[in-house]
C-alpha cells in the first residue's frame, strides 16, 4: 500500500468521457489497496472562455474579481471526477482549494502557499475515501479565494505531496514525459527517463510547457519525487528527482523554446544610481517577472535598460514603467516579435564552451543574438521569433541529443 | 439615500451583453446616491448544462456533489457583474455565499439559512462599494458548500434584505410581476398590482414560476416587503406585502397550473396504525415535498394512499417508498401525466361558494377531477396533463379574472 498523489491536467479531464478515464485509472489504483489525493485543473478550453467573458466586460479585470471567476473551473472538475467515482461505485470527496485547507498569501492571480492544513484529508483518507482536490486554488486569511498562477495545479499536487506525507505524486499531462526539446518543433527530441530538479526547473523556467517552474522549486525544497507521465497511455514518463545517475557524459540535457516574452527596451534613463532600481522595483510592486536584464550606457549621461516580460504581462509592465518615466524620465518600447531559446544541463558546470558551441551553430544558420543570459548550468539566448524553430534544431543537433 | 437588495435572475444575466444591461442598471441607482447589495444567478441555461454534465457521469449524484458542482454557476456571474461594474467606473466586489457569512444547515441541495453576518457587508456598504452576492449558495458549520434549493437566489435576496434591514428589496426576474394567471397560458390574465404574502406564497406553492414559496415564506416571516418586476423594461412591477387595498372585493386573485407534479399512489398497504406514517416519515427523511395526500379504504384490511410529489423527487420517492413497503407489504405506482390547478385569494376566506365555482366550471369542460385539496385561500385539483390549459381558462374565467 502507498500514499499516492497524482494530477491530471485541462486535457486529461476535458470532457465527459475524460472524466470517467481518469475515474477508471484512479479505481484501478485504489483496488490495489492504495490512498490516493487527485488534484485536477479545469476542463481544457474553460479557463480561456472564462477570461474571455472577463475581457469583454473589463478592459483589465481586477485580479480577486479574476480569481473568483477562474477558480470555479476546477471546482467543476472537482464535483464531475468525484462523481465519476460514484458511478462506478469508489468512495469519493471533492475538496476545494479553501475545504482542503489550503492557505495563501494574498497576492491575488500568483499567490503562494503558506501552509496545509493535512488533517482533514488524513482523516478522509484513513476512511477509505480518494480525495480530489481543486488544483490552482487557494483561501487567503480573510476567506478570498485565491489562485496560484499557471500551473497552479501541479503546485497543489506537489504541495500536498509534501503536505500528506505521499510516496509517490504522478503528474499527469497530455505529454509522454520531458523531451530533449519539443518534439513538435524538434523531430529528433527525445524522451528522458529522469531529470534532476535543476535541469528541470531551468526547462520550465525557459518555457518548456511541461511544468511551471515554482512547482518545481516547491518540489526541489521539499524534496518531492515526482514523475510526468501521460493520462492517455501507460508509458513510464520521466522521474524529476534531487540526483540522476547519468548513463553517459552528457553537456547539455535539453533545449527549450520560449515565444511567450516581451522584450521591453527602457531607453534614454539619467545614467546615475537608482534609476533603474526605481523601475525594477514597480515591476516588483506589479508582480511581473523580469528575465535577462542588459544594461547598455550609450549617449553621455543616459542609459538603455533592456529584459523580457511574460507577453500576458506587457501591458502591466509598460503602464507600471511609464508611471516611474513621468518622474525620473525616458521612454519605453516593446518588442513582441522575439523568441528565447535555451540550452540546458547540470554538465555544462564543468565543461567550458558551451556557448561557444550554441553561438557557433546559431550563427550558422545566421540567426542573430539580441540578448544573452546565462547562469551555471544554462545558457539563455533572445533571437526573432520566425527563427525559433530552426534555433532549436541547429542547438538539438550541436550539442548530440539528436536520436541515433 | 435608500439602501436597496436588486436580484437578477438567470435570464438577466444570461450573456455578457444582459451582464452589462443589468450593471448599467445598478450604476443608475447608485448615481442616486442609493447603497446597493445585488443578488445574481447563475446564466440561464449553465445550471442545466452542468446537471447533464453530472448524470452522464453518475445516475443520482451525490448531493453534497451537486452542490459543489452548482455553486459554480453564481460564482461566475458575481465576477463578471463585479467586472462589469469596474468597467463602467463603479466600486464593486463579489461575494459567494460563504464570504457574505450565509451560514446554512447541512441539508445539500435544498439547505436552510441559519444566520448570516451582515457585518462585513455593512463595512463594503458604508466605503461606497457596490456588493454583488452569490445567490442560491451558502456554507455549513464545517465549510461545506450548500445550495438552497429552486427559487434559493430569491431567498437570499429576501434574507439578506432582513440581515442588511434594506429599504427595498427588488426581485428582478423575465416576467413583468405576478399575473392572475400565466398570460402564455391564459391570454386575458392580468398583472397585479399588490399581492399579499398568503396569496403570493399559495400561488409560488402551486406552480407559478415567479417565485418559490420559501422565499415568500422568509419575506412573510421577516415581513420584508418586496417587488416583482422585470429587468428588461422600466414598468412597476408587483408589491407583494402583508395588507393590501383592494379596489374591489374579489374571491380569487390568480390561477395557478402546475405540470411538474407526479401523482404517487401507495395500493394494498395494510389498514392499520403506523403504515401511512411509516410511509411519509420515509419520505420525510428523504426531504421530498409531499403534497395533496388523499387516503382511502378499499378492500378489507388494505388502504390506498395517493399524493404528489415534485416530478424531480420521483425517483428518490419510489424508492423510499419500496423499502418501506419491503416491511409492511403493498405496491407503489407513478402517474407523471397530470397537473394540478389551484385558485388563490384571501377574499375565499369569508365566501362560500368558490368551490361549486370551480369544479362546475370544469365540468362545463369536460374535465376530470382526480384528487382535490383546499386550505383557508386555495383550492387544488389534479387533472389530467393534456387539460391544464384549458382547465386554467375556465377557471379564470368562472372568477371574473379576465380583462375588460
Amino acid at each position: 500500500m502507498a500514499r499516492i498523489v497524482q494530477k491530471y491536467g485541462g486535457t486529461s479531464v476535458g470532457d465527459v468521457d475524460r472524466i470517467k478515464n481518469v475515474a477508471a485509472r484512479i479505481k484501478a489504483i485504489r483496488d490495489q489497496g492504495n490512498e490516493l489525493v487527485v488534484v485536477v485543473s479545469a476542463r481544457a478550453g474553460v479557463t480561456n472562455e472564462l477570461i474571455a467573458r472577463a475581457k469583454a466586460l473589463c478592459a483589465i479585470p481586477s485580479e480577486r474579481e479574476m480569481d473568483q471567476l477562474l477558480s470555479i473551473g476546477e471546482q467543476e472538475t472537482i464535483a464531475l471526477t468525484a462523481m465519476a467515482l460514484h458511478g462506478i461505485g469508489v468512495d469519493a470527496v471533492s475538496y476545494t482549494g479553501a475545504q482542503a485547507g489550503i492557505s495563501t498569501d494574498k497576492v491575488y492571480t500568483k499567490a503562494k502557499i503558506k501552509t496545509i492544513n493535512a488533517k482533514p484529508l488524513i482523516n478522509d483518507l484513513k476512511a477509505g475515501r480518494v480525495i480530489i482536490v481543486a488544483g490552482f486554488q487557494g483561501i487567503d486569511d480573510e476567506g478570498q479565494t485565491t489562485t496560484l498562477g499557471r500551473g497552479g495545479s501541479d503546485l497543489t499536487a506537489i504541495a500536498l505531496a509534501a503536505a500528506i506525507k505521499a510516496d509517490k505524486c504522478e503528474i499527469y499531462t497530455d505529454v509522454d514525459g520531458v523531451y530533449t526539446a519539443d518534439p513538435r518543433v524538434v523531430k529528433y527530441a527525445r524522451k528522458l527517463s529522469e531529470i534532476s530538479y535543476d535541469e528541470m526547473l531551468e526547462l520550465a523556467s525557459l518555457g518548456s510547457k511541461v511544468m511551471q517552474s515554482r512547482s518545481v522549486e516547491f518540489a526541489a525544497k521539499y524534496n518531492v519525487v515526482f514523475e510526468v507521465r501521460s493520462s492517455f497511455n501507460n508509458n513510464p514518463g520521466t522521474i524529476v528527482k534531487q540526483e540522476v545517475a547519468y548513463m553517459e557524459k552528457v553537456l547539455v540535457r535539453g533545449v527549450a523554446v520560449d515565444k511567450d516574452q516581451a522584450k521591453v527596451v527602457v531607453s534614454n534613463i539619467p545614467d546615475k544610481p537608482g534609476s533603474a532600481a526605481k523601475v525594477f522595483k514597480a515591476l516588483a510592486n506589479a508582480h511581473i517577472n523580469v528575465d535577462m536584464i542588459v544594461q547598455n550606457v550609450g549617449r553621455a549621461g543616459v542609459a538603455t535598460l533592456t529584459f523580457t516580460v511574460p507577453l500576458s504581462e506587457k501591458e502591466k509592465a509598460v503602464k507600471a514603467i511609464e508611471i516611474v518615466l513621468q518622474e525620473v524620465g525616458g521612454e519605453v518600447s516593446l518588442d513582441e516579435n522575439i523568441a528565447k531559446i535555451s540550452v540546458v544541463g547540470v554538465g555544462m558546470k564543468t565543461h567550458s564552451g558551451v556557448a561557444a558551441t550554441l553561438f557557433e551553430a546559431l550563427a550558422g544558420a545566421n540567426i542573430n543574438l539580441e540578448l544573452i543570459s546565462t547562469s551555471e548550468i544554462k545558457i539563455s539566448v533572445v533571437i526573432a521569433k520566425e527563427k525559433a524553430e530552426v534555433a532549436a534544431r541547429v542547438a538539438h543537433a550541436a550539442f548530440g541529443l539528436d536520436k541515433l
